[in-house]
């Protein structure tokens, strides 16, 4: 019997957990799944008799070593940061890891190590990073295999509501970590569009944006992610003239977002004098000038062309006018849009979360001078608000490749990302038969 | 004959060096000058026969202990971090030390110590920190001896050139550390305005800004400070509804220099691409949405309704729109703004500096529930462009207060700043005869 210990129970487990489940009798797996809250790791293996919950603390480094040392494979869902000291004990302990998580710099020092020991880190093997990078390159792949250059490549991505659950006026749920929903962006995107270097400030990040169609969906907003520069390098596209990375919300959602930006409502770099004893209308006051209009009517001067009533009517229904107390003490502006947006943006037992997922590629052939636009988009849909899009999206890709790994299909050593067809295409493949597919149009 | 150390020879020493020298035979002193740059300190003394210039280098920590031991006081001219250091020093060997920098925690934490050895370690009296604290201290403690109360109380430095060597758009030539006035303003100001807490986040720092009126030379632009609220303890304020304190700059400047901070350019945090390869108008575009208009023209749509003649002639003057190269490697937004400007925003040999400085006040009688208005005002032009204006207020302030407390009428020990009286009546009544004086009109 195989063990595979699972490290995080959280939001984002539970398709990755549900379907190592299913596979494991057949596969002969014992199923380990560790979290501080033990109460997590119980609800999510659901008394499976292949499945074990139990408590797992970081720091209790004996424990860590020892259940790592037991399992054929790891799978750590913890945050990022908390990663590395994973990997370290799995190369010296010769086991195979697996993350939905970015490459750090810690990690990357280990691939000449997990390759001596022979077993793999394999990471960003989740959504984003993961399905954007097999799912591209599939098609980079076979852009270069009929002899055609990539001149334009567009990536786009969201974590969306279901336009069936869609019932607030921004459109917008959390289904994933609301903090990072609050300061997206704070770091100037880069990009580069028909050779030139292009740079957008936080401060203009909302407003210079695309409108990105999608199927039968309509029309989305997106605006840039931060370093699109850095994925010409693992995407073989090192003189690419154009390329984005982007986030795609709602229509009319970064317009009424940028009214948090301009106000300064996003800022975590300090903190707000007694905001456990203001309002959120004395709060919007205090970033507004001085005057006697009412805050709603100050805000609308204060947005300019920018204030009309789709904008004013988002704002008002997070109640940001209102004197309600935020009722926390020592909060930064961040903190406490994100207290309010966690009261507002719930996604509700019956409500589905939906993935959004669209690559534009535009294919040159140099003997004919011919170009063709390529579109390929993925909309996913959660089963109810534990099997979220997110949690699949997320968690499905991981439990494929780990499958592969243990049954020795993929059979790569040392620090990896799922570019390479060896390990995109049985992955996609599977990921199709669970009703994760790509639609691809060309023009 | 009593020794004074003088620990850095840079641009704002020589007003503060040349006093020391000027009172060093009638005082019995020995003016020792020491910096990393012998040609700096030997500059500065110009062979006085009382003065003495030396290496001095922070890292040689005997030679560092050797000088300080011999000296009766000690003026650090130091970058501010630098310090501490030296305040440890002089805490062991009982020395008096001088500097023009915020007391950081470090020499906070010298206090006790101090104490103990009977020094004073004397900071922030330069002039902003300075001059700023003794002159807004006589009015508040004048104020106060009557009874009334500062219901209001706003304060506004800048360093700038003198009207009649005004020859740029801009108005601005560097009187000091051109990559302070790059940065400048990137926290969030905070101040209090009838007694409601207001934040302007850098993205509006500069349109935000207030008209003050000094004297016959008109009105400035006056961007408000990171942290005015700071202000309250020290200053006895901790009730006043209205407190904020600014910068000045010539009438227009913050609207043109809005430009640079809604473009990106005075970002610091990221490397420009190629930097190295590109003009100045290709890093312009780079911030600029693609298109088919010439850089200016685009520019004139980018910046909409501020793109006022005014504006374009400022930013034209500095040759943002030329094909000229950048020609530094690796270099961040912000540095590449500071190396064009250092070459246009010179001080010439001729060309005179200009400090200005108001406190505007509000005292309100509570028996006869009146309220009066004070406003007081300073300005300096320098001698010429070695004993700026920026100079004789930074380094007069210091070297009064040093030759106070050599001849004992200072006598103060521990962590200093000069808000009591004890220290700003005896130097404000000096700076007077050396044409620092504040006007102050009632209304």
């Amino acid at each position: 019997m195989k063990q595979i210990l699972i490290i995080g129970a959280g939001r984002s487990s539970s398709s990755l957990i549900s379907y190592l489940l299913e596979h494991s009798s057949a596969e002969n797996w014992k199923v380990k799944v560790g979290d501080v809250t033990l109460e997590l790791a119980q609800q999510k293996v659901n008394k499976h008799a292949n499945g074990e919950a139990f408590v797992f603390d970081m720091n209790d480094d004996a424990n860590r070593v020892k259940e790592i040392e037991q399992a054929d494979i790891v799978i750590s869902m913890l945050p990022a940061h908390l990663h590395s000291k994973v990997a370290v004990d799995c190369v010296r302990l010769k086991k195979n890891l697996v993350t939905a998580s970015y490459v750090s710099k810690e990690i990357n020092e280990l691939d000449g190590e997990a390759k001596k020991s022979g077993i793999i880190l394999l990471n960003e093997i989740g959504l984003d990073p993961g399905i954007d990078h097999m799912s591209a390159m599939q098609i980079i792949d076979k852009i270069k295999a009929k002899g055609d250059e990539v001149t334009l490549f567009k990536s786009y991505c969201g974590g969306l509501v279901a336009p069936e659950y869609n019932d607030n006026p921004w459109g917008y749920k959390f289904s994933w970590n609301p903090r990072n929903v609050v300061l997206a962006g704070q770091s100037t995107a880069k990009y580069i569009q028909n050779g030139e270097y292009k740079y957008i400030p936080y401060n203009r990040l909302f407003t210079q944006i695309e409108t990105v169609s999608v199927n039968d969906l309509g029309d989305f907003d997106a605006y840039a992610n931060r370093d699109s520069l850095s994925y010409r390098k693992p995407y073989g596209l090192e003189n690419i003239p154009t390329l984005l990375r982007g986030t795609l919300r709602m229509k009319g959602y970064c317009k009424a977002w940028n009214a948090f930006v301009k106000l300064g409502l996003t800022d975590d770099s300090y903190q707000i004098e007694n905001s456990e004893k203001l309002t959120y209308k004395e709060l919007i006051e205090s970033f507004l000038p001085f005057g006697n209009l009412s805050t709603k009517e100050k805000l609308k001067v204060f947005l300019g062309t920018d204030a009309n009533s789709e904008v004013i009517d988002k704002l008002s229904w997070l109640g940001i006018f209102e004197d309600v107390r935020i009722g926390i003490a020592n909060a930064t502006p961040a903190q406490i849009l994100q207290h309010l947006l966690e009261q507002k943006w719930i996604l509700k037992p019956h409500d589905k979360d939906m993935i959004v997922m669209q690559h534009q590629f535009v294919a040159h052939n140099k003997s004919t001078n011919k170009s063709r636009k390529i579109i390929s988009s993925l909309v996913v849909t959660g089963d109810d608000n534990i099997h979220t899009a997110m949690a699949k999206t997320v968690g499905l890709p991981m439990a494929i490749a780990a499958r592969k790994i243990l049954k020795g299909e993929i059979n790569l050593s040392g620090v990896q990302i799922p570019v390479m067809k060896e390990i995109y295409e049985p992955v996609l493949q599977e990921l199709q038969t669970l009703g994760i597919k790509f639609e691809e149009r060309e023009e």
